[in-house]
């Protein structure tokens, strides 16, 4: 039943971004290279679709200043880089929904809201940078003894400020402030920089978009990797020796190498089973609730009446929308991200609900044309079994300060990779380019 | 490659007690039962070995008022219940090491202290009868929100007060109080009744034992269950369509039947694959960290010194001991829990550093006749790829609210057993019998 190759260098598992750089850092390098994806495609988390001609990215889109490493590897591969569309008004759904316009990152609230808010900005930016990124649980357990909503409990004075600090929590970790360690966005603001990294297009972590869609980057990895990679191919043991290791995949094909680096998301990372087990658990990371809508239309007819095309929704389902159609502008193309909560209540409901909800809501927002696009794309993360959820694994109270160094530190010839291993970026495509750079290095150094 | 045998009425995965219940239960009413074991021995976290000659329980062990359900199958197969050795004083190490003797259940920790304790616990019980066992994410989004630690720095004005809560945390669920949901402390208080019914041995959850151990009453029952039984079979993948289900084994064997209850432990249920998905995510629980030490010895030498072999320890690595001496009292045995961050601290160690510092902490708390067992066990239940930690699944913050009505119910042919999945006595034995029932209960009308 199982079928042994000859051996390589290493075996990467996982063909999202982390392990694609990975194993064509190690290439580069003149090392044997194999790449496990158990998808019939490449580039996990950063997955994309061809719609009328153009690609649409269904995953990680976005990047910005300070992500040098995504900014290098795009030029590196001739992937030009081009501005998010922001030019006009943003839109605020209160929770009556009510539409105001805005201009910048923060609605018009009422100024006591506005105010608490700011207030609370500034508190998590001061106590993010008490946070070592390469040592997150260090000295943190107050931190870590505590969810973000005990924190917003004690820390903002006005409804208004705690219903858009929930809707912030929603935004950037899909989840609700409940289910995260305060720890875990202090962690994640800190490995961004700031929280204005993590919220802000111009400046921010979504500033600028890649033509033909990060998915295009991940395409063309794998096009230097050619034969390297194997599709279709979910691993689920991986055994190691003094010797060397040998990765056995679902249909029982094994194959040996010297080394493996692990870059899958945390669930599926702690569903494989590993012999003799690891001497630390990396099990039981929750991932953050995402389903991500992609609209097409003609044009981006929101532009004509003064809108950005970018939304906060305090009312539900959506959290967000943003503009996403291609650079020429020649269709229009709005993202919708329903997180948290919402998401699973909505995942809940039959498709034709869920696509007659989601168009009610495009069309109070930016009107009735919204509502009846040329083509409508869900993706549901949290139903996707390679991954698991999105847009990364959220620490709950605790999980920090128990898994410790043994998150990121290689099990004898185990190494991990993967978003969440980045001190830099944390759940960012730049973090897995970083992690997955890393990791090449790493094992590269035990194999000279 | 996959062969499939004929259909039964019922397949049960899972071997542990609500499996076995269920199984029994199921065929009791003339429906054919088909009952898969992913060891070679049945049992789950009521495990047993011998020592001696004598059956020493290494996992669940104790029974209490209230908990009609296990009583009424002990007596029902003929294995008598006899007291908990509880005679002598306790003893408390402080975190300094200093040794203190004390009767009943809360030791002297100082007048203060003890008042901040005694306040903190009538304020739990207070708060955990408003949880409805039932639906315990029902109007509890407050306690849902925050961890134990942030209630015990708000509510324990005493510095010995909020150490001694750390214990108690440790000793009941097995983790730090930051990795736990309020919610889920008040939820599991009210499914056993009391914080007294928790922590006593006399009119609580310890007050009981059964002869030959708990494991006996699994392999009694697997005796009855006979060739229903098949062990080695880790069940990778169920398949569910309108007309039935098809379980699949790692070897590739497959089997029908009409319904399917799935009685492990909850991270095992989620690494079941599942055809359709399931309509929710029943996903990413961790469990609790133990590891459980039973030393034997000539004689229950404790005793004569006045001590009943209970201690409570604040210095660690030990959290608690208890007399496990058979019944005759022919030989001593004692077990010891080391429990939460200090197992995770413990696990890092060699085998021979681990023995060493358990034999010192055992010869500090009841003398150098301690240090010297004539036998020696160690059960570290996250380790054990089958249970994966104990002794029960921990919700942290927000995971009940996520799950919600989808921990419990079926989905459409799957149902669920074991004892996180019971509204009474979650986590203890009686909680896994009970829920056995439930859901045998729940198949036959589905199947009538």
């Amino acid at each position: 039943m199982s079928h042994h190759h000859p051996s390589v260098d290493v075996i990467v598992v996982g063909a999202g971004m982390a392990g694609l750089v990975c194993a064509e850092r190690l290439r580069g390098r003149g090392r044997e290279v194999l790449l496990l994806e158990a998808r019939d495609q490449v580039g996990g988390r950063t997955a994309g679709i061809e719609v009328d001609g153009e690609t649409v990215d269904l995953g990680g889109q976005f990047i910005g200043p300070g992500q040098d490493r995504i900014y290098a590897l795009a030029a590196e591969l001739g992937v030009p880089v081009f501005p998010t569309y922001t030019a006009g008004a943003n839109v605020l759904e209160t929770e009556t929904g009510r539409l105001r316009r805005f201009r910048g990152m923060v609605p018009r609230l009422g100024p006591l809201a506005l105010l608490d808010v700011a207030r609370a900005q500034s508190r998590l930016d001061r106590l993010a940078r008490t946070v070592d990124a390469e040592a997150p649980w260090r000295g943190q357990d107050a931190a870590d003894g505590q969810t973000l909503q005990s924190w917003i409990d004690r820390t903002l004075r006005t409804s208004g400020g705690r219903r858009f600090l929930v809707l912030a929590c929603r935004a950037i970790w899909a989840c609700e402030p409940s289910e995260l360690s305060l720890l875990h966005a202090l962690f994640y603001v800190k490995s961004a920089g700031s929280l204005a990294a993590v919220t802000d297009f111009e400046g921010g972590a979504q500033q600028d978009r890649l033509e033909g869609g990060a998915y295009g980057v991940a395409t063309r990895l794998a096009e230097r990797l050619g034969a390297s990679i194997r599709l279709n191919a979910p691993v689920q043991r991986i055994e190691q020796n003094d010797s060397g290791v040998v990765v056995t995949a679902k249909d029982g094909t094994s194959w040996r190498a010297r080394h493996v680096v692990v870059a899958v998301p945390p669930p599926l990372a702690a569903r494989i089973a590993f012999h003799p087990p690891l001497p630390a658990a990396r099990d039981d990371l929750p991932m953050g609730s995402v389903i991500k809508y992609v609209t097409g239309y003609p044009a981006p007819f929101w532009r004509q009446a003064g809108l950005s095309g970018s939304a906060l929704c305090m009312r539900g389902p959506i959290a967000m929308t943003v503009d996403s159609s291609p650079r020429s502008g020649r269709r229009g193309v709005l993202i919708a991200f329903v997180n948290g909560a919402p998401a699973r209540d909505l995942a809940a409901r039959s498709p034709e609900d869920r696509r007659g909800i989601l168009l009610d809501a495009l069309g109070h927002l930016f009107g009735p044309q919204a509502a009846t696009p040329a083509s409508f794309v869900e993706r549901n993360w949290n139903k996707e079994a390679f991954t698991r959820g999105a847009y990364s694994a959220l620490f709950p109270p605790g999980a920090w300060t128990r898994l410790g160094a043994a998150w990121r530190a290689p099990a004898g010839r185990i190494h991990w990779a993967g978003s969440e291993t980045s001190p830099r970026w944390y759940g960012y495509i730049d973090g897995a380019v970083r992690s997955g750079e890393a990791a090449a290095d790493a094992v590269a150094a035990r194999l000279s």
